[in-house]
């Protein structure tokens, strides 16, 4: 089968959706259900709607956009990823896996290719924790994974130590998508497979030269919240010797992260903290509470649980010779995936069709294929990026590189649609 | 002469200036030029007013509310101290040392006393650097202490390391204080001497059961910014050794701090990083930017710079080992201040006059009177207030100690002001 990705085409929409952002380009700060994602999804849906594309959005804000069968009633190949982007992100993360597949899927439509089973694009909620403090809200949801209780309990991360944040159920609701979280539950016959297509934010393609990375494993991430609460008072007059410092704390827990990351010898194991909190937060207050964030991952479970062992004993031993309180709290801890033999075996042959050189690999990023893989067999396909940066403005994939990912995710879908 | 305390009006006074606050009680938190802080200016000036005091206000908006006394020419006693608060600060700080002259002054002219110098109240502009960065701002602009380009260059500090916060030319003009800065500084010969009545803001008047504490040395301040600039990224896909974590540098900085000032051996050298602002600021995203306060203070400005010296040392060696550029920029770093033994004297023997309990002591925390020392001879007497807590909420002294501290004031003030 002959099909033609327009990769022009696909490089305006990109900037078009970077276009819809809460900070000046080159940077893109796109929230969950905020003014830019909900006016990004409004002119996303008139591209779906322009494909022809039959769609549904989901209590939780996913959007489904179906390219229907010849046999509609078989479970459908599933697709897609999220174009939600943390502050001063970048233009490629999630955004190439969702307007990729969309091209992907035109590409087939004006090749004349007439699928058996439905393709089934999906652009997911949340991929991101940066407002509920959860990632990947939309796939747990539709796989099951947060129980129905999460729909009440969630909250805004961003309201701060002390304030509260307004629930999940309230912003959904206010962003018109309503309805119960179970409601948006998918059987496990839903999809026959389903293939995220996205930048590798990572630098091993571009330093291999190689341009598809087939994931074989999903990295098993793990999200904490770390308090810490000392004693305050002014910074001039309470001496050293009587302190009890949050911050300084802090930063001992912040080194024994690392540390704790560093001594499991495989660098498979990452840990970050990336949000360090201070109250009150004044030049000349010694800061009485710190709370931390911390991300910790690994294709290991096991070894993951006993470097987070590590951190919470370092916890216990700075706490007690701080004399200060430090409580770690889970958000999340899930658990790695694989990805289906079958359909790396296919995506291997539809590299091989399209003359793409891939290795395999394994994504050490969370995506909402990790959800995926527990209601359908999965995979995944990279494509390089600049240096290995995301998370940031100048997070880059190349028109040639985003076209080598298309043609191959285009030829997938084709091959697992007609069977 | 005798003179009558009125304890339950300056009680009554103190509680209805604390509710002049950004946050509910108990926190007060009153930044300068803030709505509540011009709220609670207005509501002084009718007590300034009612107590028959003449008033004026400068162009930094330094308040000053003068008792005429016979010989009106001489340079006058100056009192007087705050009101600005800090966020989520308590209700004494500074406080005391305005509505306690108030109280003072109150009392002489209800004794009948007929001062010979004028007695000046003076109610400075923010002592508290929350808003500019900059601590005693009233203090240094009267005393020569701000260079005149200052009142262009200076902004506010809150609008983080990213945005620009107002100047204070123009936050002062919209607070209707005009006129150049200039203008407000004070010949040599204003006053004739200077005392300011605070809390302690430490603990040693309460621990050694002393009503009152003559200060003989303010410790020398000095502020700082410190900047980290890393490599941002992705969180799970960034492998630990290709990173360059700003936060893990900021902590190692903390922590570098805390040593180099334990490592004086010296009590009075104290150190404190307040603010750790971090960007981007998300779970997952390593921080690329990390902006740290430094708040170092010494009795002995050497022994300080050495401590300096030493964090200066470890910012360099961190910025090599961890590939990361740290600047460090000084926002002031002012010499410490001696009381003038002729007002300590006074104040010893208004002290035994009252039957007042005193100990002479230092000053670590920073205050206007640093900067007054610079103007005329000065004295600052301290109450204790409970546990040495300040900048809090629970920051707290009872009526019993606020009152032998006023009482020993206007002994004070009336005394200096016949000769």
């Amino acid at each position: 089968m002959n099909f033609k990705i327009d990769q022009q085409r696909l490089n305006r929409e990109l900037d078009t959706l970077a276009s819809f952002s809460a900070d000046p380009a080159p940077a893109v700060t796109r929230v969950v259900f905020s003014e830019q994602d909900l006016a990004a999804r409004a002119w996303i849906k008139e591209r779906f709607r322009e494909a022809g594309l039959t769609m549904r959005d989901d209590a939780v804000g996913n959007t489904f956009a179906r390219w229907a069968g010849a046999n509609p009633d078989l479970p459908a190949v599933g697709t897609g990823s999220h174009i939600d982007a943390i502050p001063h992100a970048g233009k490629f993360d999630g955004t190439v896996g969702v307007l990729g597949s969309l091209e992907a899927i035109r590409a087939l439509q004006a090749a004349g290719f007439k699928p058996r089973r439905s393709i089934e694009l999906v652009l997911f909620t949340a991929e991101e924790p940066t407002r509920f403090g959860i990632g990947c809200l939309g796939s747990r949801v539709i796989s099951g994974s947060l129980t129905p209780a999460a729909d009440v309990q969630l909250r805004e991360a961003s309201a701060g130590p002390e304030g509260h944040g307004q629930t999940l159920e309230s912003v959904r609701k206010s962003a018109g998508f309503t309805g119960s979280l179970d409601s948006a539950l998918l059987p496990q016959n839903y999809f026959s497979a389903f293939i995220e297509l996205h930048i590798e934010q990572g630098s091993i393609l571009e330093s291999e030269g190689v341009s598809v990375g087939l994931v074989s494993d999903i990295a098993a991430p793990a999200a904490f919240h770390i308090v810490i609460e000392g004693e305050g008072g002014h910074a001039g007059a309470r001496l050293m010797p009587g302190r009890k410092d949050a911050l300084c704390a802090a930063a001992e827990i912040i080194l024994a992260v690392e540390r704790s990351v560093l001594a499991t010898g495989a660098t498979d194991t990452v840990g970050t903290v990336g949000i360090c909190q201070v109250h009150p937060g004044a030049m000349n207050s010694i800061p009485s509470r710190v709370q931390l964030s911390l991300d910790l991952r690994d294709t290991d479970a096991a070894r993951r649980d006993a470097a987070l062992e590590q951190i919470h004993n370092a916890c216990g031993e700075i706490a007690s010779r701080r004399r200060v309180a430090i409580k770690l709290e889970t958000i999340n801890a899930d658990a790695p995936a694989q990805s289906s033999p079958e359909i790396v075996k296919a995506l291997k042959e539809a590299c091989d069709a399209e003359a793409v050189s891939y290795r395999t690999m394994v994504s050490r990023a969370y995506h909402d294929t990790l959800f995926m893989a527990r209601l359908a067999p999965v995979a995944m396909m990279f494509i390089p990026c600049k240096g290995g940066v995301s998370h940031r403005p100048d997070e880059y994939s190349s028109p040639e590189q985003i076209h080598q990912g298309v043609k191959v995710l285009a030829r997938v879908l084709a091959g697992l649609s007609a069977i």
